[in-house]
Parts: C-alpha cells; sequence; structure tokens
C-alpha cells in the first residue's frame, strides 16, 4: 500500500528550530537540519573522519561523492594534535579543508575502548592517553568545550559506555551517570550556532533505554542519538533495541544512531524514523578491498575479477566506477597499491551517500516501503561475476 | 650574458618526424614531441607509475598537477597483471584511465635489481619473477612485443645494467650486448604509433658510452635514452658521464636521462641538453613526508610545523597547497594517515612539473643559465620555520 508523503506538522517549538521533517513515509522521515556550516538533509550518512581526515579521501572527493557532512573524533583529536592548537589555527573546518557541517562525536566511546587505566568517577573519566600514555581527565563539561573550541556544528555529550553484555546493575549505574553528565552538558553555556546532542544509553534493556530517553527529552536538546548498539550483541537485539527506542524520542528532533552501519541496516532504521548515521565501514572495508554494489558485496581480490571489464557498479556513477575496471582494482589491490584504498573507499563513500539520496526521494514520493523490499533483496548478496 | 633563443634547424629527417627543437638556449632545448595519445612539452618529467599506477594519485589528479606524460614499467606489468591480459582489456592507457602519452621502461633495470637467479645470455635474460618466483626468459624481441601489448606511446630497447663499480671489461661485455640487443629489438616490426627509444650503458666509461652512443645513432632510433647513471657512483662523476655522453647524442631527436633526479639536478641535466626525466622520488619521499618547495626540502613530522599555518610552499598552486597548512600535514603524517602520503605526493608531483613549465618558459626566453643560478640558490636548502 502507498503511504501519501505529506509535510509534517511542527510540534510547538522555538522560532530558531533548526530541524524541519519535509514529509513522513510510515516511521520513515525526509527532512532538513539548518547547522552554522550548512543544512544537511535526511536521512544523511556522515563518513567518519576521527582524526581529521575520511581516511583516503581528500575533502574536495568528500564533496564529489555526495557527502554534505562529515564526523570527527573529539577524543581523538583533543589528543593529537590538541583541541587548542586546532582553535589557534582557526578550528576544525579550516584546518582539515572541510567548509560543510562537522559533527565531532564526544569521544566515550573510544575513552571506554582504546585508553588505558581508565577510572570513571560521578565527577568525570580519568585514563591515559593511548597516544603517548600521557594522565588526563575529563569531565562533561570539558568535553563540550574541547568541541566549541574544535568549532563544530552539532557537539555530542560525554557518556559512559558499557559492554553489551553488562549487567542491569552495570547498565543502570551507567545509565544514571550517562543522564547526569548529560545535565552538565547542557548547563555549559554555549555561543549560538554549534547543536548538541544528547545520548541515549542502556546496553540491552530496552525499558531502561525508553526511561533514558524520556529522562534527556526534559532537558530539551536539538537532538538525541542513541549509543550503545552494534557493539556485539545479536542482530535481532539490536533491530528490538533501536525501534524501542526512536519510540520515545520526539519528533521533531533529528534521531541519531551512532556507529552503524551496513547498507541494508541503515535501509531498516531509516524505516523506524531514524535520520542520521556513521559508521567506518565505506572507508574500512574499501582499504581492504570490499565494494557495496547495488548487487551485493564484491570482494576485489577474488580471481574472479582478474579478467573483468566492467565497472565495480555499473549503476554507479562515481569517478572509480565511471573511470576504472575490476580488473584494474584487482590488479591495485593483488599489488598492494595506495590507489586500490582509495579508489575503493571513494566508490563506497559514493554509494552510501547516493544510497541516502535514493532514500530521500522514496520518503518524498511516498514509497519508501516498496523502494526499501526492492533494495533489500539485492544489497545482502555476494556478486557473481 | 643572454642568450637569444631562436628556432632550431632541423637536421634533415623524415617528414613524419615526431620531435621539433622550438628554441635552443645555450645547450639547453624547449621542444614538442608528438606521441600516439598526443604532444609533450619539453623539457618534460614524467612521474613514476611503475605498477599502472603513480602511487597514491588518481589519473584526474595527475592531469590537475600538470603531467603530460608518466612512466609505467613493462617488466613489472609482465609479471602482473600480464601484458597479455592488458592488451585483452583494450591496453594500458584504458587499464589506468589515462589518456595521455605513456613510457614504458623495459625492465632491464628492474631483472637485474629484483629479479632471483638471473642468467644472462646473448639470447636473453633468464630470471625468476620477484612476486611468484615463476621462471621467465625474455629476449629483446620479447620486451618489445611485450610493450606494443601493452599499447604504449614510447618503448624502450631491453638493456643489460651493470652495478656502477663494474669493471672495464664487465662493462664493455654488457655495452656490446646491450648494443646487439638495440639491434635486434630495432628490427622487430612495429606498426605506426609507438616510438622505440635506445639506451646508451657503459657505466662510468665515458668513451665507452659515447662509443655506445655513436653505435646506436647508427641505428636511427627515434629517440636516445641515457641509463645505469645514479646507480650510486659519485655524483661529480654522474654529471661528467651525463654531460660526455650527451655530446654524442643527435641534436634532432629527444635525449631521455633515466632515473633522475633531485630538482636541482634536473635543472643541470637540462642546461647540458636533456629533454626528459623519471623518478619515484617526488611520490617515494611524498609518502615519506618530505616535500619539495621553492625554498628547499620540507620534512613535515619536524616539531617545528607543530602550529605552522602557512602552506607547504607559500608559492605553490597546487591543490595540497592551495587548501592546508603545514600543521594539518604534519598532523596527518604523525599519524600515519594515507592522505598525508598523498597530498604530499600530489604536491611533489606537481612541483616537479611547474619546475619544468619554468625551464620551458625560460627556454624559450632565452634567459635559461640566469634563471638557473637564481633557483639552485634556493632548492638545496632545508627550509627555515
Amino acid at each position: 500500500m502507498r503511504t501519501a508523503a505529506h509535510v509534517a506538522t511542527q510540534r510547538a517549538a522555538p522560532t530558531d528550530m533548526p530541524f524541519v521533517v519535509v514529509a513522513h513515509d510510515g516511521a520513515a522521515r525526509r527532512s532538513r537540519l539548518a547547522t552554522a556550516h550548512g543544512t544537511i538533509n535526511t536521512p544523511a550518512f556522515m563518513p567518519v573522519g576521527t582524526q581529521a581526515t575520511v581516511k583516503g579521501l581528500t575533502p574536495a572527493q568528500l564533496r564529489d561523492a555526495g557527502a554534505e557532512i562529515i564526523l570527527a573524533n573529539a577524543y581523538h583529536l583533543a589528543l593529537r594534535p590538541g583541541a587548542a592548537l586546532i582553535r589557534e589555527l582557526g578550528g576544525l573546518h579550516r584546518f582539515m579543508g572541510w567548509d560543510g557541517p562537522i559533527l565531532t562525536d564526544s569521544g566515550g566511546y573510544q575513552i571506554f575502548s582504546l585508553a588505558a587505566l581508565r577510572k570513571v568517577t560521578d565527577e568525570g573519566v580519568e585514563f591515559r592517553s593511548h597516544v603517548d600514555g600521557a594522565p588526563l581527565f575529563m569531565t562533561p563539561e570539558d568535553v563540550i568545550r574541547l568541541q566549541m573550541d574544535l568549532g563544530v556544528d552539532i557537539m555530542m555529550v560525554l557518556d559512559e559506555c558499557v559492554p553489551g553484555q553488562a549487567t542491569r546493575a552495570e547498565a543502570e549505574r551507567a545509565a544514571r551517570r550517562t543522564l547526569e553528565w548529560a545535565r552538565r552538558a547542557r548547563a555549559v553555556p554555549v555561543a549560538p550556532g554549534p547543536l548538541m546532542f544528547g545520548i541515549v544509553q542502556g546496553a540491552t534493556y530496552a525499558d531502561l533505554r525508553c526511561e533514558q530517553a524520556r529522562a534527556l527529552v526534559a532537558l530539551d536538546f536539538p537532538g538525541y542519538a542513541v549509543g550503545g548498539l552494534s557493539v556485539g550483541e545479536d542482530r535481532g537485539i539490536t533491530m528490538e533495541l533501536a525501534e524501542a527506542t526512536v519510540a520515545a524520542l520526539p519528533a521533531d528532533r533529528p534521531r541519531y544512531l551512532m556507529g552503524v552501519g551496513l547498507p541494508e541496516d541503515l535501509i531498516r532504521f531509516v524505516g523506524m524514523g531514524y535520520d542520521m548515521f556513521d559508521c567506518v565501514l565505506p572507508t574500512r572495508n574499501g582499504r581492504n578491498g570490499m565494494l557495496f554494489t547495488s548487487a551485493g558485496r564484491l570482494n576485489i581480490r577474488l580471481a574472479r575479477y582478474t579478467r573483468d571489464e566492467s565497472p565495480a557498479d555499473p549503476h554507479c556513477r562515481c569517478y572509480t566506477c565511471r573511470t576504472f575496471s575490476r580488473a584494474y582494482l584487482r590488479h591495485l589491490a593483488a599489488s598492494g597499491e595506495m590507489l586500490g584504498a582509495q579508489l575503493a573507499s571513494l566508490h563506497n563513500v559514493y554509494f552510501y551517500q547516493q544510497l541516502m539520496r535514493d532514500m530521500q526521494a522514496a520518503i518524498a514520493g511516498g514509497r519508501f516501503a516498496a523502494w526499501a523490499a526492492e533494495r533489500l533483496a539485492h544489497l545482502t548478496a555476494e556478486v557473481e561475476a
């Protein structure tokens, strides 16, 4: 059944509301989010530029690939080269040569996955730098100030991440702390410009996540993220938790599902009502010779592509697919040539951006469900030669 | 003293002569060389794309950097992915997405530096592939056919390379064989299109090199290369040998000095009358964080660049220098980010191409000597912060 797209009715909101839902289609939304460095269209995918570079791609290539917003990591940049240094040099946009919107993850996830000798108190996190072992202490307030130093468009609050297998008690303690940290972050005076997003945690406990979400909403953030999913738990559980949590988030704010995922996952999450995503897969898999295509995954290292004259994805209009054959890409991968990683990353980022544009059009056209069913049937296959 | 530039008088030559000297200035020449894939301006520098890729750069970026011709390696491509395969896929230009002229080195140097269990006879070279250990035998005729399979614009004959410390007897034997191989290569029927260049060897013996050159010239090649220089011998000796050899080469054919060199060397060799060059330095040094600039070499890894807002070379108009600071490039190098290698390689290739354009203009303007003195004074310095 075709669901008619319609202009969304906005909940009463401040007049400077940066987020406007343009069309609904089931739970899926087509929106626009205005930031200090331009407006992005959602559903949006943010290529990951952890260390102030999306690995292997110039800003010009990112633009050509259709990226409207990228993600960087406040924790990584605070450690190297330092947020004060980046501020001194004119901010992160100027530093990395990207004049579009930037969202920074706070680094909560990185502190909990990379840093050594971590000690969490209600006050903040004590840890050692994974770069040089230097002892550091960060409060929720520090992390916001750090992102202000970077001059980014969307700042994330500091959150405490627990493993997917956390007990109820551990999850509750971390959730309580994350909420208190969110309150403190929200109280930091921020000059007009950057938007601050809260983050819902709660491990694998749906009721805890919903409770967290409601409490965060009371703090009236310009946007809400859902974190700590796709961190090792069963995929069915990820889907259930994502769906349960999104229901507790307000319709008039952007909803960002952090750190996911595969193209087929993005379609499902958009179908639930999520608007924003980030993931290392397009670039990481590109470096490993795995290309996402409209007909499924393509492992360019396979011998079957040795004489294959066709482009990686015959339906793709990216520079890689317009210029090179699978045979050439395979030769580069087999020879360990850097250009192979670059061209595959370029294609994958373009592929993700095209997927988002397709979703935007399907939602605006009120044909998202049919479009999604059609795409999902092809996306997960392994490409046949 | 200013030497007036003048239109060169051509020696009697076939009407289809692809090489035209446009201006002389002392021994330096400003010329044009027509190939099946376009005309190149000389003095010309060829970025090295050994395995059908100039490391880290797309063909589009190479064009933007001003490259008119690139070099690939017949030996490497014959081993992987295979010359027959590349022919099947439409030739090397189509394979690697580069529609400008391509020169391939025959692989003589690589056979003598990379291959294991090498055995040289008058008939050809027996060796094992450095890729997979497969036994191979290549004759001078094979090497030409192989380059015809690749479909390149300029083919090099197979030569026997000896170490810089070779004795007179060793050098003479190799030179005699290289000459006989050149005769056999020249006799291979070649369809109109590709140009075949002979190669002068002779180790460190100037008289042997001149004798070689004269004998090669009798074979009437469309161009002549000088090989086996800058392979470990003293730099003063390189200069002497290069100068002695160029005098034995005809004025109406392009002269290609293989595998060199630093920017200051190129200026000196152009001053001797050489027209074409190739070298891995711009990309290899780029990957190691060494940037060539108009004020000298810049090691971007040094701590002194941590807060440096200026571009790598304030006089450069490349994408890297127009977009990024030294501080950012240093951050990328310190973080081991691939983009750092790419941006430095891009800059270095642009820098070399700009140097060639500057030389072309100086020669055409009859002010090469003054220009060279001025540039040489700056090029070899280490950049001060």
